[in-house]
């Protein structure tokens, strides 16, 4: 890689960017977002094959290359419907490599590449020629304990990474962390209260999950909740996560969500009911957080499966879900009018519809006190990506009512990359500041740290119980 | 601040904005449509202290120090519920010096920095620990006769300034503003007419408002209205403004227009008539133009008051508004069928949501005779709004379709700042044209000339009760 | 033309884009998808005068000149309504020239200026005062027989042009063009079949054009429109267009769709027929591509006929449709479940509405092995446009998700301007993905050979009846 990557081409923007980068590069990274799975670094076990640490979980890439007719079961991507898949990793590899030009262009291209160059050290380029090399040089190192979970997350100058749970799970994983020294309250990596799976009545299995947390009304549903996200907190947690068809919020009185409650499961939820229960829940978590301090997210705006074909054969999450358009201003009224202006609440917004950018999310942001808003998620979280999302809401929410950069990645190897891609983009931005004569140098560097490190770490990792700002 | 803030960074790109920057810098003001206190400018009083000219009124700075957690009451905006305001003026400015990084990237910031610089020359920079110095220092400028609100109008440059006022005012500043020789028609200091809160349903109180208007039916009504824009005419207006919830518009009959207005007079408004009342005055409002010649301004698309603990604690016009989405090629539909190739027409739109740029404004002012593009609104008069909205709409409606810088503001010194940031832009915009080959400098010295004076001039300010572009 | 035109003014990365350029500017032209009459090249008649070349047939540029109060039939447009229309071509030329500072900054001015100077080798800059010097130059080439039709399209290094007709048309002009050996399957002139008047209930005539096809049964008019479409492949056609209101689109059961079409054609078609016939006819259209391989282009989002007025006088297509907010991600779910993972089927996808790039259409094509994203069109096909295209999908579609360049025009003139601007504006967005370190030279000059050319070739020129990519 080269050391100017991503700054701008004009020489005196980019010697103002590589002053302020250095400022940035090598701060701690928080993660307090993302789906990398616990049990990687509970067990600390070397990775399987390049393959299978690569390709084979990355939606981004076997999305790609699906889109040009590889089927991913060619990719190793498990089949639910006994469709015969892939095991050579090596046959896979190879696959990636000789559709390496696909990926051109693509921030999946960007991270990989800087992944084997920086995490793995290999000495080549990859491409269809290089494939075997690439492939032995990864599996040399793989072996080798140095390359271990642990290991590396010490190299990434990893401060916290928290990852990602359902309210039914046991936090197994987190308890063995705890137990080592690298989790819980205040831990290397702690967890995220997830409850999609529980407030969603589309979601197929939705009562028997119910069942499973031990609820049958819906005042012990949420005494449920409250008792799982006591629970997190104890294993570290400091926020929850919603992913939500849409940002709908609406608070319904409580014999009115307790009837709604009801009816869903006995099986006989009514038209709207599932949006209904889905907004009125977010209020709800809203009020939780007030008493317990997590900070609340949202992801709203995927439409879930949207690719029939490859959902039936390969389930959910493997790269399906295309965003739709999504609204905040009206939708999220009920919740902002009950907590907006509410010290002890924090929420963190996120989309994938950046023509919410200017219209919506940086006015919400810089008007209400509660709000921040968060990196640009998903397929916006990618070099253009960054840059218009600070074009668009700077001027509106400045820069400290965003919540630095969160990662959102399953693929562990990738962290710092994706960290550093939007240090050296912010560093791009702000030195277009200061070469227009915007923003004084010596504030610039001040706003960088903040985004890079000290923003997050405010954001996020506020001492939970207490709901104000650390 | 430097000569060449705002301008491209790139020295061959910058040279070109500098000399097409030449062309425009010195040319007059003209400031078509704002919100400016015409009593201001009657009374020619000195203002008040720094913070109650700077602080207090700009909802753009409050609701961004709000947004961190400081409460507007902190900040001196006025309450209507009892709560206790602060009256100290250096208090004020003190928190918003603590916090001036909030502002980093905004143009609050630009606009407030060249406002200590060049209109009250003060010779250092704001910040934490610069505060009582910039503060006495302005005080001292504000107690001099050479800093009066007249003397300052004459200093900006300013050829003529449009306040805004309701049908239901008695103009009486602006009478003063007449007999002084400041205002009436062609004077420098005009008034709009900006009748929302007799169309708008919603808004409580429009009954009281309509019996204070003297009508009674709705024949009355249209007269009364009449009768209004011929007083504003006589005390200088050229156009008048709609600020509406949305662009629709409809054109009912005068039976069922009658129907809805007596309806609603008794108070039993119908679910859908406030919206249909508001898109039906727009094209009686057309109507009334083709006759009297006033230039018709829209500003559609902010969702008013929604932050609900801000309006019930400080009231309207505090911060609280945030824009939606907004649909303009069906909702203009009906206007446009009955005057949009009308030439005694001339129709100005704004918007909030920039999506609609390319999509739609564009496409609209490029078809239309009677149609112009207004300036980049509210939160997207700003650098880099100014920027997208050059690149997204001159490919389709060109530089001739739009209608020149509007600055819209309460903040009468900001006045010369903002027109100069957005001609700092345009050419910046014409200069990246000319460096691409794509249009020759003469001609773009030309149109950066027109662009920041001879056309909102001859939009502005033809001649009324003619009809046809002076 | 300065031979940077349109090159980023950077002097590095200029460097780099005229080498990347170099790579594409003299590749055969591939025009896929266009509105040149036919009869152009049957004919090779010489073109008339100046004016009714470049002035009458462009709406683009009687649009403009219209939205600034010139009538188009001083334009010399067509009128239907008796109204008198200018027929001295110098008359024409001598408006456009006066109001010619009108188009600075749009595309239409860039084309036309390049095809005075390129095609037709005018040695003055159009302008006010060149007037008769640049008409009188125009229409001496113009009697040249090196300036006729098919002498132009040997020069344009034109590989392959397709025209679009109705099922209806008899295909006469394909037929000679065959007969001389310009036309027919593998031909450099071919047509495109489109079935939008046979498939719009909302389009006047529309029982009449059915029963022109021959179908008095829904099933007929399935088997009638493919017998069209064999007859359109045996004249050459490759592919088949659809210009719908939206994208909705709809698998009916047969009997279902039987039921709507028999209702339509008694006249008795309920609300919501027509959108729901349309979206129908859609998927069938899919059905039939999957079985003769035609290309499924679709171009949704314009609400057609916006001015009534222009409609009234001029009829349809003269630069009175508006573009319209289009969704893709639900409308498109019923075809895609269908048929978006067939290797047999191949759907290139439009848009008027450029907030959909990112947020619906890269996440489509980059999903779907079925789906190509289209060039930008009509009011984005421009160089910010095509710019802003490439800045927003690559990072989700990549390069090879797209279709390559498609000039979709009626002025055959301007054909060759509008890819060398394309070849021109990719190659800025890849020398800055090179001077940013984030594509190797090599493979950047590899990719824009492969959009100016091999990528359009393959997209639209496979071996039809095979159904899998050549």
């Amino acid at each position: 890689m080269h050391e100017d990557q991503l700054l701008p081409a004009e020489p005196g923007v980019r010697a103002i960017a590589r002053e302020l980068y250095r400022h940035a590069k090598d701060l701690p990274l928080i993660s307090p977002h993302g789906h990398v799975d616990p049990a990687i670094l509970a067990d600390d076990r070397p990775f399987p094959d390049p393959a299978r640490l690569i390709v084979v979980p990355d939606h981004y890439v076997t999305r790609m290359l699906g889109s040009q007719g590889i089927p991913p079961a060619r990719l190793g991507v498990p089949a639910l419907d006994g469709t015969e898949v892939e095991t050579d990793g090596r046959a896979i590899w190879r696959l990636l490599a000789e559709h390496w030009h696909l990926l051109r262009g693509t921030p999946s291209r960007l991270w990989t590449e800087r992944v084997l160059a920086e995490v793995f050290e290999v000495p080549v380029a990859l491409g269809p020629r290089t494939a075997d090399e690439v492939y032995d040089a990864v599996a040399a190192r793989l072996a080798d304990p140095g390359f271990r979970p642990r290991a590396l997350f010490e190299r990434f100058n990893l401060e916290v990474l928290a990852t990602t749970e359902s309210p039914l799970s046991d936090l197994e994983a987190h308890a063995k962390l705890a137990a080592d020294g690298w989790g819980g309250p205040g831990g290397r990596v702690i967890t995220t209260f997830r409850p999609d799976d529980l407030v969603d009545l589309d979601w197929p299995g939705w009562a028997e999950r119910v069942a499973r947390l031990g609820a049958g009304t819906y005042a012990e549903f949420l005494t449920r909740l409250r008792e799982r996200r006591a629970a997190f907190i104890a294993a570290g947690a400091t926020s929850s996560d919603h992913g939500h068809a849409s940002a709908a919020t609406l608070a319904l009185g409580p014999a009115e969500a307790s009837a709604l409650f009801d009816r869903a499961l006995r099986g006989r939820a009514e038209a709207g009911d599932a949006e209904r229960f889905r907004a009125h829940m977010l209020v709800e978590f809203a009020r939780m957080s007030v008493e317990d301090g997590l900070v609340m997210q949202l992801h709203p705006g995927a439409v879930r499966n949207h690719n029939a074909a490859l959902h039936a054969r390969h389930g959910r999450d493997v790269g399906g879900d295309i965003p739709g358009p999504t609204e905040y201003v009206r939708a999220l009224k009920p919740l902002l009018d009950a907590f907006g202006t509410d010290p002890r609440f924090r929420l963190v917004l996120y989309t994938l519809d950046e023509t919410t950018f200017t219209r919506e999310l940086a006015p919400i942001a810089g008007g209400y006190p509660a709000v921040f808003l968060g990196a640009p998620w998903w397929f916006l979280d990618s070099p253009e990506g960054l840059r218009r999302f600070r074009e668009a809401v700077t001027e509106t929410a400045g820069f400290y009512n965003t919540a630095g950069f969160v990662d959102d990645t399953r693929a562990f190897c990738s962290i710092p990359v994706r960290h550093d891609v939007a240090r050296r983009v912010d560093a791009g931005f702000l030195a277009r500041l200061v070469a227009e004569h915007r923003l004084p140098l010596d504030e610039a560097a001040e706003t960088i740290a903040d985004l890079a490190y000290h923003l997050p770490r405010r954001v996020f990792q506020r001492t939970v119980h207490n709901g104000v700002s650390a």
